[in-house]
């Protein structure tokens, strides 16, 4: 059943047309294309369908067809002579909130060709979700937004396929993994229920559209496939992970988390899924604390101190000078704040051993992470303790989401075989640090399998078969949404987890035993 | 299985969303919808769903639906408040090389609100179908072909509209039944393969589209389902026909005949079906005759002649002064002839009986049917002896098509069980007469049938279910096309039909006894 790659490019020799055949163009090349690709409908664009008799016969009906997926359906999306040795590519996006990631691949081969990366302009109007979709409510706001996404993509189409001596229209299929507020605003759709109770996207399952009536810039006969939601808050690009962790086949129970300004959080094996999502707080993503950022160069993703001196000793992404931190130098940083003892189990700073590095700003301490002379500002880069009580919060939120989401299939956190890490955190975060914060759970540290960007990843994989676009939709259907009712059990949970690690130290033995050498 | 016709548009009352079903719009309508009309997909264009949390929150989840088949698919091309009681329209289109005719119908219900019709605006770049394709070929000449239809069309559904107060957005679904190069024109395919060799079309199937891709100017989702052809010389409108004749479901033998330019044959039951169609020769259509016309007002469609004093007894359409005569009323005028011995067995003017009403213009031979003074235009009206020899020619070609078509499946024309005649030409002819000159077979009278516009009357079925749909494909799936080869055993039958009415009186015993009654 399943086809490889060169299925959405299939050479085909037709018998030519005689007085004892003369089936239509149309209906001949369909006939030979079902038969090879075993499927009942093969449709054709009116566009197409013009073009189809010239090159039938300036190719002497030999033909390369250009294929793709709807649904249960198969569509022509275009046609060459086969001496013509064009490469076919199809376009792979990672729709981010804040980074939008392309892959540009060789539809035949399903190789990779090239990558590039651009900004999410609707930065401009906001960073986060909730303000684009209060813009999109204001007149034309929607539209921009929607221009602006579109734009983007096309700029960036332009430039990637430039540099690849390949031309736009050589794209002829894409997939695209966002959230659900993304897909929405990249389809040109109204979020604003997305955003208000009971939380209803316009549509779940948009499956495959036309480019060109989302107004990209490649083939006109090109098909996009959009990643299904399961909900306002677990997008797409949760799915592109589910798809690209693989857990949806394991046979162990095994959990993959995606940490942005919400923890989504996946547990399950080839006979259930169960997912969950929520707020862990922006501390993890680089959102609170006032040097944090987005990982990216110059940004602090690893520190340690050196324990008799105290003195920390940082790395910056490109070996850059500091100029911020992330969420995994932020982790970095309070696991040995902690475990160097100038934090207490209430992540409160200890200005008793902190020593010379505390400065005391509007009545709030704050931590010296780099002084001015060596920071990129030339000013001190600063950790303060409302920063701390925010990671604190977040970092209980996490370990509560997981004590929540496996005791609803009764088991604990330690029991998981394999912890995915999706996302820049996944490929940034320091297990053991996260560990040492009581963040996520003491497991061996083998069991971490950073994913890299799952979302790509899993979008990745739908346009190198067919087949991924079914498994998309039984891992849709399979998946339970557990709504995480913050209720009194799950209040009683979260407060014992806003220790380090934790308020039973016996979960975290590893830490217990780092703590202890000190 | 067989919905009746209130299937296209269906009342649907949601479960309005809640925190217990957060499903998204699209997803919920589609599932309600599936489970209604018990089938697996059901489409929503991006535009559609963009307008659709609008009005499900505005009719408080009680919505009007309107639905389209295409294929084995469902399609969603309309939806509005319960309480918006717009009519929903169809509009049922034979498109004609000469005539294009309009049914408008109510979707909901299936009933016919109103017709109309246009002459082609193509006849004036040629009257006949040859003359158009080799015009297309020219630079620009395809696409003026295709807006002169298209034009044409919304012209004519703008005023069927005004006329019954609705507004062509009310218009959301559409079927067109036409040959294989009117359909080609009308979706602007390139008609130019049709007449080579091997006349290949662009398409057999083309299916439901979209008439905002043909530029209908009707609802902006609305869909159009295009008849499918067999071959460029068997095209949609006779399958139309079929469909309306109903011939596929019966248990006996019957024949369908369309005659225009050419003569379209197809013979079969629940069984099978065998389609042949051949040149019976333009002088049925009226394209001969200097005299000849299509039917319309003051043409002549009955003839009869006083046995005593041999003079015309003419009837034309609207009783109006006579202009011309149409096919029906040629055949009559031979048979009357014939019967009263103006002509002999060969077709040829008597001059000895004819006597004054023989004029000799330029060596030829010609009959004054209605003299100068009571004619249309002050010009006497005749039928030369070339033009008899044509209708002879043409009478001959539809008998022997007729006897190769039974003698295919070894029985005679005498063994059909019904003989439907459609069309302007099966409206307006008189069988008797038909048979007096042998180009009909000599069945009961009552066996022969006029369908009226069956062309019309399929398209129009189209409309009124999805399960029409499947039968059209089973139609043209189970049609045997049989090529007339104009062999030796052909032009041996050809021969013995040229005589009136055939060299074997047997095969005509009516005929014979009103001659030996004289």
């Amino acid at each position: 059943m399943h086809k490889n790659h060169a299925t959405w490019v299939q050479t085909v020799t037709l018998t030519p047309p005689s007085l004892k055949d003369n089936t239509a163009d149309a209906d001949r090349l369909i006939q030979a294309l079902k038969s090879r690709l075993n499927t009942p409908v093969i449709d054709i664009d009116l566009d197409l369908l013009k073009a189809l008799p010239a090159v039938l016969r300036h190719s002497r009906f030999k033909i390369r067809c250009i294929l793709f997926k709807e649904g249960q359906h198969w569509v022509l999306t275009g046609i060459t002579d086969t001496k013509d040795a064009t490469l076919i590519a199809g376009l792979a996006v990672d729709l981010g909130t804040s980074r939008v990631v392309l892959r540009l691949l060789d539809l035949s081969t399903g190789r990779t060709l090239a990558e590039s990366a651009f900004d999410n302009p609707q930065e401009k109007i906001g960073p986060d979700i909730l303000t684009r979709i209060h813009f999109a409510e204001k007149a034309d706001g929607l539209k921009e937004l929607n221009t602006l996404i579109v734009s983007g993509l096309n700029s960036a189409i332009v430039h990637l396929c430039e540099s690849h001596n390949l031309k736009p229209e050589q794209i002829y299929a894409l997939s695209a993994a966002g959230n659900t507020t993304m897909t929405h605003l990249f389809m040109g759709l109204d979020p604003r229920w997305i955003i208000r109770e009971p939380y209803i996207p316009i549509v779940n399952n948009p499956g495959v559209l036309k480019a060109a009536e989302l107004n990209l810039q490649v083939n006109p006969q090109a098909r996009v496939f959009a990643f299904p939601n399961i909900g306002s808050y677990f997008g797409g690009d949760l799915i592109a992970g589910i798809l690209f962790s693989e857990i949806y086949k394991k046979s162990q129970t095994c959990i993959l988390v995606d940490v942005g300004t919400n923890a989504e959080v996946v547990l399950g094996n080839e006979n259930w899924l169960i997912a969950c999502a929520g707020a862990a707080g922006p501390a993890l993503e680089g959102g609170v604390t006032r040097m944090g950022m987005t990982a990216g160069p110059g940004v602090i993703d690893q520190v340690s101190v050196k324990p008799d001196t105290l003195e920390f000793d940082i790395h910056t992404i490109e070996d850059l000078p500091p100029k911020g931190i992330c969420g995994s130098g932020v982790i970095d940083l309070a696991a040995r704040l902690f475990l160097n003892g100038m934090i207490d189990i209430r992540g409160k700073l200890i200005a008793a051993v902190c020593g010379p590095k505390i400065e005391e700003i509007d009545g709030l301490l704050h931590l010296v992470v780099v002084p001015a002379e060596k920071s990129a500002s030339g000013l001190d880069l600063t950790i303060s303790q409302a920063d701390l009580d925010s990671l604190m919060r977040s970092k209980a939120a996490m370990y509560t989401i997981l004590e929540t989401i496996t005791g609803s299939v009764g088991i604990v956190p330690q029991d998981l075989e394999s912890f995915y890490v999706g996302g820049t955190f996944g490929a940034f975060i320091n297990p053991e640090s996260a560990i040492s914060i009581g963040m996520l759970p003491d497991l061996p540290l083998d069991r971490y399998k950073p994913l890299g960007n799952s979302s790509l990843g899993g979008a990745t994989l739908a346009l190198q078969s067919g087949k991924y676009h079914q498994e998309i939709s039984h891992i849709r259907d399979r998946i339970t949404y557990m709504e995480l009712n913050v209720n009194q059990d799950f209040m009683n949970r979260f407060s014992a987890a806003k220790f380090l690690p934790h308020t039973n130290p016996k979960l975290f033995p590893s830490v217990e035993t780092v703590q202890k050498k000190k």
